[in-house]
């Protein structure tokens, strides 16, 4: 088969990356950029990031081999809406949404008769900064990237977009999208509404006084990813809602318990907890 | 008044990094080692961490003009014990416990009439790492110090005190013992709960599978003090019970609203929460 013919729509830090990747490993025949925001995509082709753009969503897709929706969960709907008219009859569509059966719900509302030809992925990387002029070659270097094909996905489709992340530097692995949504919402959901709660909590207490000041590493640490985008993590946290409530259930079970273990002077009991939590955090992180 | 000697009990990272910066900062006449472990302390003279040592607390303390005990909260109502025969009666106490209100009972018990020359202090710091072969004399350049005397406490010795630790490099402060305990309760004891409770909690995800095989960046960030010592967490958390559990109740009461707004669907909560989280640790941690 000859070079793809690209289309990224959204070229933030997650579709700018993906691009400088394909170029880097002239993967494609030409990437051509969509989206709202015109200077955006003037400054992607100023930074090589992207050869040429379309304002228009329609006009953008319509000469790509595959499209990319890069754009936050909840626009996720519109571009589709946007893109089915002007897309060829063999182009494959893919995303690269941090939830999936919500992805998985726009696109076969929106995509219609193209949903076969739809494969939802999802890159696990990113920076704490976004923006195109934020995108690197090096993102998808060694990160794994999930494919979460449903039943009617055509297994051809699933195999060019594996081949793109591969020559982007990705593992490509492949899983049901209701599993996807429920490892997302313990490893990366959950964890980002914890330390967006705690700032918030601690800042609650005005009684206290000016608690941060005595914050040393380990705060810093825990509470990094608080700094992260607020909408997009709105749009997550509603797109992935079942699942991320699923996961705030079982995590204030586990509190509750340790709550009545300290209530009762069972140090045994924390002793066991931190133990386990130790080994386990040592054993996967390094 | 000329230098001091001192004596330090438990030569770990906290104990043997105030020796060094003490010595580096030309500060005392001498530095006498004491601990429950032989071997440590021919390490700590071996590493010039101390000058020489006494395997006997009594005789450790008995030339000293101030004494540091930096062992794990669960051990200074024993090392207040075993020292207090032995004390000058010039000698000020001070020590280097993570919770304060448990430290000062303790020494009101054990100190008895020495109790007016003790000095209740946290400093601030810490690594992941722990032992004598962790430390180093920059541990305590611009961290924070901060003291609890209580209304028995000699202000002479609190100035003596203070200006042990600013010869260390450190910024020191004076609040109540009942405010250090509910603010570190927040910034510190807090956030190492919840990273030990979130790493167990996803542990037993038996049904989700491998799931920290997809844990990306921020994941490993949030958790790293998952990775601390589980018997010095036990000793914080029983220590410092009442202002550790009021912060979990707190904290529960933050997350329970935070999971109504996404039951009820309310993005535009959810985003106001992640805004004024993002804000603050924008602002105190830059």
């Amino acid at each position: 088969m000859s070079k793809p013919r690209i289309c990224i729509i959204g070229t933030g830090l997650i579709g700018g990356s993906l691009a400088l990747a394909l170029k880097q490993a002239n993967y494609c025949a030409e990437i051509i950029g969509a989206g709202r925001t015109e200077a955006t995509l003037k400054k992607a082709v100023e930074l090589g990031v992207i050869d040429r753009y379309h304002v228009t969503m329609e006009k953008a897709v319509a000469e790509a081999d595959i499209v990319v929706v890069a754009v936050p969960l909840g626009s996720m709907h519109a571009v589709f809406r946007d893109i089915v008219a002007g897309l060829k009859d063999s182009a494959i569509v893919t995303d690269a949404g941090s939830a999936k059966q919500s992805v998985i719900m726009d696109a076969a509302k929106s995509l219609a008769g193209h949903f076969e030809q739809f494969v939802p992925g999802h890159p696990i990387a990113g920076t704490e900064r976004s923006g195109v002029s934020a995108a690197f070659k090096e993102l998808y270097q060694k990160r794994r990237v999930i494919l979460t094909p449903t039943e009617k996905t055509s297994p051809q489709a699933v195999e060019q977009i594996t081949a793109m992340w591969q020559a982007a530097g990705a593992e490509v692995e492949c899983m049901s999208a209701e599993h996807h949504d429920l490892v997302l919402a313990g490893t990366s959901h959950l964890p980002h509404l914890l330390a967006f709660g705690l700032v918030d909590c601690l800042n609650n207490l005005e009684d206290v006084g000016e608690v941060f000041r005595f914050a040393a590493g380990g705060f810093r640490d825990f509470t990094r990813i608080a700094s992260s985008d607020p909408v997009m993590w709105r749009d997550i946290c509603l797109s992935n809602k079942e699942a991320v409530m699923a996961m705030m259930r079982r995590y204030r079970d586990e509190m509750d318990s340790m709550y009545h273990s300290l209530e009762a002077g069972d140090g045994e009991a924390l002793k066991e907890i931190f133990e386990r939590a130790k080994k386990v955090r040592d054993d996967f992180c390094g």
